[in-house]
């Protein structure tokens, strides 16, 4: 049981370093083990998390919410800054430190990339960013590797395809960035305007050593052990008239599953909408939705890491 | 311990048959007594239910909330679809297959008839339909025939007048397929426009074999064992201009009530806006709100029969 | 262990009494030592509270809901009208007496004075007003009077400065009143249209012998032991317009602080939009943030009294 996390905020998956991310993905798989079994756990009995969700969200606050319940702990939050005294004008310094004295957790998600940086600044408690705007969400990053390790079987030597919304595609960044430290290649596709930001990119060039940009999936594709999709982020464009023009660059339907190889791993982060055709759901390697449900896991390891370390009677 | 929902989903009442409904009843007595005792009891502390609610509610969301809690379960999901990736374009089907792998049961509120039977074409968990559109709401007929049996002692041989609006009032259509299987005499009262469809017509008289419509509730109500009267659905009709026509067509005050049977058991699915006069509220057959409180039992039922069938250790 | 509250509504603080104060806060202190041993307790294991919440809030729903949890209950409720059978038109009373089927307790808050009353008549559980509209907020006045115990040591021989919106402020009225049961000095400081209203003012007169009202903030603060600045609540003034003439018409900074005691007590319901300059944050005596916390143990100790009286085994 690693407490590399204990007590820790998980703001970037860049505070984990390879080490810390290996040990959330082996506590991963003993969580799986204890769902398996159907069983309610109560590691986490005398804690009560806070949801704090600035942004629209199904998957992440449902995932952490059922992790937190899985292992026994309460919840208390919003799914909507309206019902909050953020419409009477509270920022989000005031309102960390208020919620913090009511929860042992502050799981966060906002519009604004550096949110979860800045609560974590003014709050006491630990903080989990659950997606800062166009910054990183690092809990999703460990889910995908999660993903990859379960479903290829290993972490490393592994050729991914990163395509879509590479720009405002805020899990691109994160997972990029963690499965570099991996050794592996990468292909990032995406038209010039949504390329990858600078910075990420050089970032995997540096863990890595080999990375590389394309405007066509079907090239990069051919030979790919992992192909990651992503949704254009129509609500972050900075024209929305743009919307129409990116939204149908990349389409994965059976006819492009003819031109990749048949035991390519095909993710993506959700909620997808034309990128990937329904007609491919069926295929074995169609893992996206196991991809989701990989987020129980990951979120249930992660929680008990920093609320309990290595202190937990089990 | 009736097995027959054990696993299964609950999408129409048309799904359980009469030997089915009764089984649910017998076992929300039981949960009546668990409730009664003022005991939370831990028959479902291994699961989790989510509820996904695409349009409001008060009733039948909190009533469910409140089940899965006092059987010791824990509850995910959400009450306003606008919190939700639904907003990003993603569809029904992906929601379903990706909140599953957090939950053990889905309960799905939604404003598409169809909604509930295709989400249970996806999903590998149990589905309850807890109203789509101007569909079905199983657990709402059952509360309703819970209702009748403890506050009139039988299922049968029963006058029952369902007036109101019987189009797009989904609880009427229920209800009437639901207690047209135990034998009992049937009158619609309605005007023209809102009557009953006739597909719920034809199973009731198939049923049955006793059934009129009618524009006149005084006439149909006089010699009454029971009078359901319905809401109309402001928010269903294709001409809203018609609601001020309608809302008013039959009212149920004081003055009404001398013209009927003075047992007659008065019942509404709830929300009511005018048509039962708030006078009416303390007289001893005026049983909507604790038709509403059956919720609670009728619920707790069904959940612990999908969910441990004959299997739970009580 | 005081039995005052036992099976009674909390409506307004002069429900309570200076006795029936003294008996929440001596509780209060007790559900602290509990809450820094850091144990979830389940002395309210059997129970659930409806939050039925009208109107945005952060603190008082989410507090309600951490004690609640603390405790061992379970919650149910809503953060937004819009996603219940209000906006189908259905009235309060209805709402409550449906509600009450589902829980043990509700709590409510309403934009509308005298909602919480209102509410009370009609529910057969216990009510507590979580703040109605310009009217009270008595579990708001507690944790305010907690503060000034825990860090100032005493409850009377203060003179204590109320600052800001005191008309439609309706946590400066609630704390007012209770804090004149102790034997205090108080300095109302409003501009005219913003001054206490008249009843509010006689009843503290009344009780503590007294009470001043002043326009100048400074002149009133010099010699304070506590000030309890508020918000203009913008969104109840009658003209919108008057916001921004209100909004600096008292504003504490670090300069202002050079021109009262040192050991004053600066406290605050929150949020706060301007009134409080953040770089006075830091000091020791901004116990506003402590405040905000110190709802959890007042609310433990509410539902506790309300819902088990003497006969909690414990």
């Amino acid at each position: 049981m690693g407490g590399t996390l204990f007590g820790r905020d998980l703001v970037a998956i860049g505070d984990l370093g390879r080490k810390g991310i290996e040990d959330v993905l082996s506590n991963a798989s003993e969580m799986q083990s204890v769902l398996e079994k159907g069983k309610r756990v109560d590691y986490l009995k005398n804690n009560i998390m806070a949801t704090l969700f600035f942004e629209p969200s199904t998957r992440t606050r449902l995932s952490f919410e059922s992790a937190m319940q899985r292992l026994g702990g309460g919840v208390i939050g919003f799914a909507d800054a309206n019902t909050t005294s953020t419409i009477k004008g509270e920022t989000l310094a005031d309102t960390v430190r208020i919620v913090e004295s009511y929860s042992d957790i502050l799981v966060l998600r906002h519009n604004w990339a550096g949110a979860a940086r800045e609560a974590a600044k003014y709050a006491k408690v630990p903080v989990i960013n659950a997606g800062d705007g166009a910054g990183e969400h690092p809990t999703q990053a460990l889910l995908d590797l999660f993903t990859i390790k379960k479903e290829a079987g290993k972490l490393s030597k592994l050729k991914v395809v990163i395509a879509g919304d590479l720009k405002y595609g805020r899990t691109s960044h994160s997972f990029a960035e963690a499965l570099s430290l991996f050794g592996n290649e990468f292909v990032f596709v995406a038209p010039e305007e949504l390329q990858i930001p600078d910075s990420v990119y050089k970032s995997v060039v540096k863990n890595s050593g080999n990375a590389q940009k394309s405007e066509s999936l079907s090239k990069a594709a051919a030979d790919a052990d992992v192909i990651y999709m992503t949704r254009v982020q129509k609500e972050r464009l900075p024209k929305p008239e743009d919307y129409q023009k990116f939204e149908h660059a990349f389409r994965i339907d059976e006819k492009f599953l003819k031109s990749v190889r048949e035991d390519v791993l095909l993710m993506h982060p959700l909620p997808r909408v034309s990128e990937i055709s329904p007609e491919v759901d069926k295929l074995k390697n169609s893992v996206y939705f196991k991809q989701a449900g990989y987020g129980v896991p990951i979120r249930m390891a992660v929680l008990d890491m920093i609320l309990n370390g290595d202190s937990r009677d089990s």
